[in-house]
């Protein structure tokens, strides 16, 4: 990835370089580069899918961090806590740029074609976003939410891997739908861990999402078992800034079997996914996908 | 182009609605349709082209107009002057996301990756104009900025049309020279209808670029004619906000030979254009890129 920006502006290799040197779990990139080893995808290719998808994932963070305003990530400053909001925008545009050019050295129209829409999905979801009064607490806008978000792009990962396989068409299904699984799994045990973890290890406050009127999985199985609470209809009232009501909503969800009720979700994703790749090669790669996937609902950040 | 977005966010929709509704020359598309048609592409790759190229020029005005806080494009206020700073960032995205789906429909893997270089070409040279000092009067910078924010568009709306035809590398390479010197020729007159143009009619100050510290060829050429000038030394060394050499200074290049000089050279940036195509199928289309070519250098506004 960091070649690729060799003959551009040298400040570009520069924010390449800090961004992808600082870390992150590269668990997109991971699932393509498996799902690819496990079916037979030639090499090359595979490694372009997987910049791609990791370059795809940045820029999406890099703006994302920029209309949050967020000042950390992963622990280090955000390019727009070191840059200027102009170049920090224009730093996210050509990574988009360097991710097409990556997908489009797979030498595949169909995974240019996916990859394309998958930026659509992603950004679409992000506006939706935006533009959605916040507090509310249904569970079907928050799958289609935390699809647009994460599982698109997982599902994109391994999808494309499938592409690039010399395997039939269900076999590139059956990978679709278990890229969306574990996406889907991912999300809400990060959903999850936005309550238990500790501000600490987190590196920002508990319940971060909900303190801005984001209500993830946790919370709507509490709102839906305590429709009576009071500290939640303030919050599905859009007042999700009271001192003394949203740490006392947040101790309840913590306390209550939400927590846990999502966690079973998260690992039934877990198992649906595991389910449709169960009849592919009985390879190191699949073992690999396994852990990956026992990993995803094992983590504890 | 309006299709495209049917099935995600309708603020989305009424965005694209609201651009596309703008006007503008649309020339870019103008140039990959006549090239294409005059060569024999396929119509309906061609229209998928034709789209993708004012897509992605869409996508960059957007950001660029949020990055400079423009407030008016094409006379009707931007994007940004509505919307806010977040939501222009992700309908710039999401505009850029279309032209790349736009793109891969054509099939061709080659276009893909031409496109996909063009957007990183026009990224680095906004990002490389961001941090370069303004001031300066060398025309091998000029040459390489324009270059990145026009000539290397129109290049691809030809190139990427001579892709999609029935015909061999050498007219292939034909057609990219050919958009490379009507782009460069665009920005040239561009360049110059600010000097020369009235604010009423232009919706500017006359010699806007010039104002902020940015040297075009007129300017460059007065430079180099009168290289004691006072009021240039103060531009050069970086001072541009003074009201009485300012306006002394736009007068004196108005007045002196620099903006036939320029315009003289984008002439010649056509003819060298339309020198290369001399051999190419004498058609409709053929006629009607020379039209355009003559429209470039001829326009009033």
């Amino acid at each position: 990835m960091r070649n690729e920006s060799a003959h551009h502006h040298p400040d570009l290799q520069s924010v390449l370089a800090y961004l992808l040197s600082s870390g992150g779990k590269r668990i997109r990139p991971t699932v393509a580069l498996l799902t690819g080893g496990m079916l037979g995808a030639e090499e090359d290719p595979l490694l372009y899918l997987a910049a791609a998808v990791e370059l795809l994932h940045t820029a999406t963070l890099v703006h994302d961090d920029l209309i949050d305003g967020a000042l950390l990530r992963r622990g280090i400053p955000t390019l727009n806590a070191r840059w200027s909001p102009a170049a920090t925008v224009l730093a996210g545009d050509y990574i988009f740029a360097r991710a097409a050019v990556s997908a489009a050295s797979t030498n595949s129209v169909d995974l240019m074609r996916v990859f394309s829409e998958t930026l659509a999905t992603i950004v679409s979801g992000e506006i939706t976003q935006l533009f959605t009064s916040r507090g509310t607490a249904s569970r079907e806008d928050y799958y289609r939410r935390i699809y647009a978000k994460t599982a698109s792009l997982f599902q994109t990962s391994a999808y494309c891997a499938a592409l690039l396989s010399p395997v039939d068409e269900p076999v590139m299904d059956a990978m679709k739908t278990f890229g969306y699984n574990l996406g889907m799994a991912f999300q809400i045990v990060d959903d999850i861990l936005d309550f238990t973890g500790e501000q600490a290890t987190v590196g920002k406050p508990v319940a971060s999402d909900l303190r801005m009127g984001l209500v993830t999985l946790p919370a709507i199985y509490y709102a839906e078992r305590h429709p009576d609470d009071a500290d939640m209809q303030l919050v599905l009232n859009g007042v999700y800034d009271d001192e003394v009501a949203m740490p006392r909503l947040i101790d309840s969800i913590r306390e209550s079997g939400a927590v846990q009720q999502a966690m079973d979700e998260a690992r039934e994703f877990v198992a649906r996914g595991l389910e449709v790749i169960s009849g592919l090669p009985e390879n190191a790669e699949h073992a690999a996908l396994e852990d990956l996937a026992a990993y995803i609902v094992d983590r504890e950040v």
